[in-house]
């Protein structure tokens, strides 16, 4: 089984000829039109808008690109708030969602007019102290279903019942009460309880819960929802045998239930937005590396100029990431193993087996697939490793660096020691 | 069951009035005494060293006071040998153990002096090369016995025979005398197959392996181990109830094993180096922060100012990291959660279940034991959360910033976009 890739043996070598790897790029021409298909699945939706997750791919180039899709920004953090600024995105084209919020995220966000989403009850009253008296006129929960989401449908994010986040079932009427008591007039309702799912079903679960709590808000305290947030956990396929999701299945499933529970209901219409980040930039971006040295011991190892510095998922989760040695395709295969430099048995990105691969050599590209989304983004120095540049394969074919490369003086940054800052 | 700490609540209120937290603190007379302990287990080996393993805690501070204790550096990269070079060590001060090592790095440690030990024997060639023809006169080979470790006694990294690391038993005759036919005179033996055991069996067992190698190498070979490295492994009470390594029943042991095979077998004096990091600064670090907030939904949450960023064992291994709340020992406990502000599910500091805890207050300062080693080393910036400064709790009682916090200035850092620099 093989994936795609957006370029070909020459192309990548003349790209790693003048970017020297390991670097991540990310090709526009698959991003557009994932989030086309994205934004095609929600088009019966009035203002239906993708927040961003922006934690998947902080990089404001690929930001930028999305913006010019339609697409907003989920950001939780005030460095995430920065980027979608500098981004371009103003008021409601950005969604904040944190928890255990700093005070100064909490007023960068009401600057911006972003979307704030409130994460638990006592917030309400910490925001308005916050803002000095003052309060949103727009204010979205997290809900969070504990025990009363079903969790034999999709893949719930562990137990939601055991999750930090969010306002319970319980809580969540007086929680809309007390907002509308300080000023709010126009309300949303969140919730994130599905992670990297490919079946459709769960999804539909969960645009069913938030459209009955809808309902429930409106009959019980007159509250009206006015968007709802589906949160993001739309899932890709990491293994090439893997389906991706049917989006027209998702979408007539998530049509029906709001034809079933908010028309039926007669609701005023209720505006859906979602915050995907793997989706769309996941697939359409690849880690590079080349091989620096082979080691023939108790297995065979291939070790790349990669680390998981630049990709900490299968170190971190044992995740699987399809690797695909351009040129190679359909040359007879061995089982290896490919490693980083990290002093860290972990630092394996066939994970901790073998994998059949095109036999490598000193020298081949390695590409690895699906770091588009908590690729870059996750990495850290552990070991005095580096972390490395992203690139762009832009529409037309050329190539622009929209991130560089760590130095070792970037690593000493925050230290003041003598003999480390000329380094 | 509570755990000792080396400030109570009033030092550490002065203290966190000036450096606002969260910070890593690190206790210079623990970490001294630490090292005199280690120092002691192996006193009848003339000339040990204990190689600090520099991923630990990658701080000059702490490497210079440790220089003082006679101890040397484990280096991996080529920021953890500037790091050596700056703390004033050189020569065989420094151990270079790496592995699919780039070819900078083999320059920067052999420019150094520092000892080379090779993680494959196809490197004997590379090393070769990329000196330009030379060879270090003293080289050393990290050793993997892979199916030739028993894995019941002691902490085995996984399986010996899974690791990316190391020589097998059946190439290391032959390593040794490649390397002797391009110069090498003088060879050390090192291996790491245990990390964080706190059973002195399987630290005598390493012992037992490599004396028993180094008797092979001579008679097989006529082949002078002149250095045995233990590697690290020493391990630590993270639980309160956990019991300390027994320095004196290891040093027992081991002498006994070195009399017993080095002795017995007439092979000259070998000299015994270790290279523990956790051991030496685990137990003498603590990250302190401040309750921020408080939740109450299916659990009880205290969200505190430090997350995953500043320490990642509790996200990334489930491991457990004690914590004491200054000024309320003693208290009525009940169960709460203690998190981060991070939007990742595992940025829990007591893990995914509830602890007994004296009951939080916004405000409360929380002491998270035994981050002195592998915590402020491990941090990331996922989701835009900035790593934190690292302070000194120095003999005389006095603080000094041994590491500033980042800033959003240096998380933007790496990108060139308009409207980032003067964040």
């Amino acid at each position: 089984m093989s994936k795609n890739l957006p370029f070909d043996e020459k192309k990548l070598r003349e790209i790693a000829g003048k970017y020297p790897t390991p670097f991540h790029i990310y090709d526009e021409a698959g991003i557009r039109k994932t989030a086309k298909a994205l934004n095609a699945c929600f088009d019966w939706s009035e203002n239906y808008i993708n927040y961003f997750a922006v934690k998947a791919t902080p990089n404001p180039y690929i930001m930028s690109i999305l913006k010019e899709e339609g697409m907003g920004a989920d950001a939780s953090s005030l460095p995430e708030l920065l980027l979608s600024e500098a981004a371009g995105l103003s008021g409601e084209q950005i969604m904040f969602t944190s928890n255990n919020t700093p005070p100064e995220e909490y007023k960068k966000a009401y600057e911006l007019g972003a979307v704030i989403n409130l994460d638990d009850i006592s917030q309400i009253e910490v925001l308005h102290q916050t803002l000095g008296g003052k309060f949103p006129e727009l204010i979205s929960f997290r809900y969070n279903p504990g025990p009363d989401r079903v969790t034999d449908k999709g893949n719930v994010i562990g137990n939601p019942q055991d999750a930090k986040y969010g306002v319970t079932t319980e809580q969540l009427p007086e929680a809309y009460a007390k907002a509308r008591s300080l000023g709010a007039k126009r309300f949303g309702l969140h919730t994130m309880v599905i992670s990297n799912e490919r079946k459709e079903e769960g999804h539909i679960q969960t645009a069913e819960m938030l459209f009955e709590m809808a309902v429930k808000l409106k009959q019980e305290k007159d509250i009206r929802i006015e968007t709802v947030n589906f949160g993001g956990g739309l899932g890709i396929p990491y293994k090439p045998d893997e389906q991706p999701i049917d989006l027209d299945k998702l979408k007539e499933g998530i049509k029906n239930k709001y034809e079933e529970i908010v028309v039926k209901n007669g609701l005023e219409p209720i505006r859906i937005v979602t915050e995907n980040g793997r989706f769309v930039t996941g697939p359409n971006g690849y880690l590079v590396t080349t091989v620096r040295s082979l080691k023939h011991t108790y297995h065979d190892f291939a070790g790349v100029d990669a680390t998981m510095a630049d990709l900490m998922r299968p170190g971190m989760y044992s995740a699987y990431h399809h690797l695909t040695v351009p040129g190679k395709e359909g040359t007879p295969t061995k089982p290896q193993r490919v490693t980083g430099s990290l002093c860290e048995n972990n630092d394996i990105f066939t994970g901790p087996s073998d994998r059949l691969l095109p036999e490598l050599a000193v020298g081949d590209l390695v590409v690895i697939h699906d770091t588009g989304a908590h690729g870059h983004a996750m990495g850290f120095n552990y070991n005095g490793k580096l972390r490395h540049s992203e690139l762009l394969l832009k529409e037309d074919g050329s190539i622009q660096q929209i991130r560089r490369s760590e130095t070792v003086a970037d690593y000493f940054k925050t230290l003041d020691f003598p003999g480390l800052n000329s380094a």
